[in-house]
């Protein structure tokens, strides 16, 4: 299985992993010493050496494309990495659909509250509609918390990178239950360097 | 003057021109042919052939940095364009303040079912402040219509692709206010390549 | 086969299209507009729609990776295009072989020259490398008419802003070849794609 | 001064250091929080807690543009570095001049076989150049030890991954004298990032 669930109505795919393989990192960086691959404990510590010493630029010829439904508002931390294509959902285009995000461990009282907050904007987006509105000025009355979706096509540089600052202690809780999530689904791909990926991060703490 | 009011609480401002010039798009062209600028009729004239045959990267070198307060959902589209830099007033720190963008023209009645929705949202945003909630995650009642500010530095190569999609028919038109208000700053800074890039502009009509 | 023989010593191979297809772009378009692929027409006009208005994100999701030999001064060009990831034989690291680039229609007066300034190169830099020089320094006397190697992973979008510099009539010969059988063998792997490009190529000249 | 002589004939130059402050670095982080700068110790240590957690996003709004001659191998590895704009002197356009590095500490029959091999090449670019070549082919006979111009715009936290690699131990020693002569301009006029980078660099080692 490639999914996850993530929060309350979230998921994180991996859909294409047909070029994320350990193989397409040892291919790039043995050109630049015209070596041959063998496919076994040589292209490990080959990567293992990589990583440990910096040199990430064969981390990018493994790539691979994700699908994502998350937060509004997580949605927005994650575009914000630029080394990587992103196509969302529009709402210029399509309904929102009335689906938001909840944190958990909350008491009644606020729970009613954050709700009833967004029932009341969803009420009046469902009007403005009705009204003739533009969904594209229609949506401005949606709270962050709604859920988009995105494709996500990423190389394993730039996705360790995500990884790095993510997973990180600061980072925001939901942002890190994706990483999290995503960081699972990876290793299955790309065994070899998702572990020497994990050994460096844990040198760094 | 370098700021321009846009919709009902935004603006930009063009802060930092020191390097946004025509000549620096000069300067980095003439060194591919090792010539001479003369500061004059030669210099636009190299700059309007860059221009027309599409060979941009001279134009990379002349950057300028603005600041920008817009609704989130125009930020949202602004954010996407990766080659530029960007820092943001962030709503995980900052509690965010009751101001959101309202679209004009609109019925009366329309206009309070828009306001009301947001007005609760805001009454919830409070309440989970004062219940100790960390604001990352209260605001996730708020509406996609509050505003946010940030400082986007930018070359004239990026900024003349953003203007391109957002000045478009297509375009969102709260976006296209800010795209028109920074063709008009931007004109003043460095009016041969503004120009240069309008007559291309049309010609692509 | 996905191999081109370029130039009198080079080539160029389309190594891993995995990621390469027409579907890739669809995958990302659609999710925009939450439709679905037909896997047919109207998935063709999609493709057609989206390259005739500019909006190229969507071909961002269809990567591939090639093998390419080339002439180092054809390198130096291509490796300009920065949204791309390289990883190039290394001549700090591996000794250069005797093998360079020769025009073809030259003089027979003309191509002595050529090749004995060529040959008296590699003489000095054998005898460097002899006593003892790192290859990173011998090189310095090497011609930019050896021959060199890299892998480029590439997204379709980036392939088709190269593919029009580069097929461009003031683009160098030797580097347009390049361009013309990467446009064949692209043309294999994404034909929708491929023609809307050629399309819209010609409707610009 | 805001030039540097590297090697035997080329230079390094801070041709415009306008946005290259350190506050502008402040500007950009302190938009987060919505705080003021005080244009003193605050401003210095949020830098250095910038630095040392790794934001590196409001070091990207501190700019700058370079001129650099240096030998062409150098320029090779320098113009990998993607995150930057360059425009570089063209041998499809401009006649080479008879100019190359000659690495330093050789014996004299060394020295000797080097500038026979790289005398006999520019012989034959003449006789070239003179039977109606275009120099974007006869270029093919230079060495690599050729000098180049470029003009690079780049911003600090660009600058500051290039620093990192090329003033590491395995660095290339050629282009390592052009990282120290750039670190050291830069230290005038961005003193308290350069001092926070410098530190973070002794940290790493």
């Amino acid at each position: 299985m490639t999914t996850r669930q993530v929060l309350d109505h979230g998921f994180i795919t991996l859909e294409d992993a047909a070029m994320a393989q350990d193989a397409n990192v040892v291919r790039a960086a043995r050109i630049c010493y015209q070596s041959e691959s063998d496919q076994g404990t040589r292209d490990a510590a080959l990567i293992r050496r990589l990583m440990r010493s910096g040199h990430m630029t064969p981390f990018e010829h493994a790539v691979m494309r994700w699908h994502v439904k998350c937060p509004l508002f997580v949605a927005r931390q994650w575009l914000r990495h630029r080394m990587a294509s992103y196509n969302e959902k529009s709402l210029r285009y399509c309904i929102a659909e009335p689906e938001w995000y909840m944190p958990a461990g909350k008491t009644f009282i606020q729970q009613m509250a954050y709700n009833a907050g967004i029932r009341q904007a969803f009420k009046a987006y469902d009007l403005l509609i009705c009204e003739g509105w533009p969904p594209e000025q229609a949506r401005g009355v949606l709270p962050m918390s709604v859920y988009t979706e995105f494709v996500w096509t990423v190389n394993a540089s730039s996705l360790m990178n995500w990884l790095k600052q993510r997973l990180a202690k600061g980072a925001q809780w939901e942002h890190q239950q994706y990483a999290e999530a995503a960081l699972e689904l990876w290793t299955d791909a790309m065994p070899v360097t998702a572990l020497a990926f994990v050994e460096k991060l844990g040198a760094y703490e």
